[in-house]
């Protein structure tokens, strides 16, 4: 299928768009396809998709059951116990509304790890989204228990050849606390032998950062550096609790950082030092973490506080511009998961939105990703495309209201 | 007009709303009014509206015109070039604006000080808002400039008087350092005699603070009460930098204190100190303050990053849980200005919103509240009903598409 966008604004000026199979093929005035569906694009703005580089997709099934709490008190006795008793079917029916949520809020592509690996897949295949999916791999340094994670990541990566080219298999060692030195040595032999991506969770907490210490003598990102672990396929979020020469490191070895703003400031996990990474030239993009912890999965919202708390804590209103913003939410997501999208260019993969101009918070119009960036919310997008296929048109996706409902009555079940 | 509002959920439990005049005059079961308008409540949830407790609305006109810039830098080469060209017909439309992007994210009052006061209350008269209007009084210590600006303010107190008792007349002394004492002694004076509010900023920057202790020997809240000028009808934005014997005089004195998260991120203009004003009993409300340091008037994200804001200053996350984000952007903001609402009651104006319960961003479903201030957005919101009337319904504004087309004709005008 082809789908041709007639005068939309690109970069301010107003040009037509031509996607063939899954890519951009064509940009420029007067295109012709008479085999195409034509969107008229007048009065709106094609503008890249988001990529959501760190979630917990179907936590969507907590959504707003536990806040304000500290952290332990908030994960033992709320999360935990919850999680325990989701199987698959709850798992995809919270995946189907993570992805509706991040559809309509203009989000294609995502990063994840979480249980019950097919539930997500599944909605993900379904819902036409592009996604990189991790298991949680948890061993506590018990060797029976390695192995039969080690299982089933190779379980899971062969299976998921099984789905089309959008859903994407990694490996998901949780967290150096809760992963042995073997698993992560393994993880990393097995991802640099498979050409994978690693997603981890890193010196997300002072804890974190103070065990690792007692234990190694070290702090996390230099015995993660120690062990041979860092490199280009490393996607660690977080990275609240950082030195210098830890953000020096994670230049070096080129590792896929994620900032996760309203997580890290909803749990009073520290701040993210924007600023220092950018400065070192590490590599940086944006994510929303799970609903739990935020409590929703929109890119919007969490381009402008990334922005916001930049300024606040280097009391330095020039820092984190809105159109880094909005590079660190659409580009360098693509770019962190290996995904050919993020731009709309020529021979790009065609993950893209259509903003409507018309809308009350894109007014009067001086500067589209300072709007997007500092005012706009998901009712500004009329079209949502991913890998050249509709996948939201007029602000509605098919089947939405089926797929909440079956998330309402996830909750009666267990009130 | 009375509107009978049928089986919609109010704090958990479902129930009809009846409103007779500007008024909630019965909430029960099985009400029946035959000459009101019905609305079918089900699958929604009453709640109070939103009330926006400081804000310069026509700032809209200058949305996204120029960000991430240093403070001084944006005021002198961007903000008051452009705020000079405008007339009072550019700040009606700018006006105009701000009340539809204001309806359409659930807020039905504000206090605003600007430029043009005819202009804005105009626009709140036709557009069925709330609102507290000042002019902005600037003297600069000129006693000519002094004169005719005490002089506007008497007539302009006088001409409020024809509109309706939705447009209320405040005195708006813009600040210490741009008021002189002689204006500020009148303005409390006079506010007395008149019974009106005094809308002021207060402690906004370091710069305020140092020029204040170098100039009186005392900082500015403790120079306030030195002056006599502290009380119940001050309300005071911003109030970033002070010390707990400020704190302590402001909750002596009953100020009305204005947290503007978003802004003071935005400019990096300092932390407001909500966890030390709470345990003091200051009264604390919430706005946006402009759109050209916000850049929105949205009250779900400002009660979003209030919440956050003050989890990541005290590292601990319990601190401001949702309910009293809510209760700031509600109930707190309406006593600040003095109405009669902000709470779904018998006898309360009837300002109230309902919210779509099967909206995907309040989906499970556990707490209402914590999702509309950690996951709801605009789309959430049904219908908006203002002092008995109806501003929105099924997500609409009557004449949308003529506001945002001048809003966008001004911006032509100035490129």
């Amino acid at each position: 299928m082809s789908i041709l966008i007639k005068g939309a604004e690109l970069n301010g000026a107003v040009t037509d768009v031509l996607i063939e199979g899954n890519r951009f093929s064509k940009i420029g005035a007067d295109i012709e396809c008479p085999e195409a569906a034509v969107i008229n694009g007048a009065g709106k703005a094609i503008v890249p998709s988001f990529n959501n580089a760190h979630t917990h997709a179907s936590m969507t099934l907590l959504r707003s059951y536990a806040d304000d709490l500290e952290l332990h008190d908030w994960l033992a006795n709320y999360i935990w116990p919850r999680e325990a008793e989701m199987n698959e079917e709850d798992i995809y029916h919270g995946a189907r509304l993570a992805c509706l949520e991040m559809i309509k809020s203009g989000t294609t592509g995502f990063n994840d790890m979480y249980w019950h690996y097919h539930g997500i897949a599944r909605a993900v295949e379904e819902m036409g989204m592009r996604a990189l999916l991790s298991s949680v791999f948890i061993d506590f340094n018990d060797a029976e228990k390695a192995a039969e994670q080690r299982k089933l990541s190779e379980r899971l990566f062969e299976e998921t050849k099984l789905y089309s080219d959008r859903v994407n298999f990694a490996l998901g060692p949780h967290a150096i606390y809760t992963v042995s030195e073997e698993s992560l040595r393994w993880a990393k032999a097995f991802a640099q032998a498979n050409n994978l991506h690693i997603h981890i969770h890193l010196s997300e907490t002072k804890k974190e950062v103070d065990d690792c210490l007692s234990q190694y003598g070290c702090r996390p990102v230099e015995w993660l550096e120690r062990i041979g672990f860092l490199g280009p396929e490393i996607i660690a979020a977080h990275v609240v609790h950082v030195t210098e020469h830890e953000i020096g490191l994670l230049a070096e070895h080129r590792v896929k950082v994620v900032h996760n703003p309203v997580s890290n400031m909803k749990l009073s996990s520290g701040s993210f030092r924007y600023k220092q990474m950018k400065n070192r030239g590490v590599f940086v993009s944006l994510g929303t973490d799970g609903c739990s912890s935020n409590n929703n999965l929109d890119m919007f919202e969490e381009m402008k506080i990334s922005a916001l708390h930049a300024k606040l804590i280097e009391n330095d209103p020039t820092v984190l511009p809105a159109h880094e913003a909005f590079l660190m939410a659409t580009l360098s997501g693509a770019e962190a998961m290996g995904w050919d999208c993020g731009k709309i260019e020529t021979g790009k993969l065609a993950d893209c939105l259509l903003v409507d101009l018309t809308n009350h918070r894109l007014a009067p119009g001086y500067q589209l990703i300072d709007d997007l960036v500092y005012s706009a919310d998901s009712g500004c997008i009329d079209t949502v495309i991913c890998d050249g296929n509709i996948l939201m048109e007029n602000g509605r996706v098919k089947g939405e209201e089926e797929i909440i409902a079956r998330a309402r009555e996830y909750k009666k079940r267990f009130q």
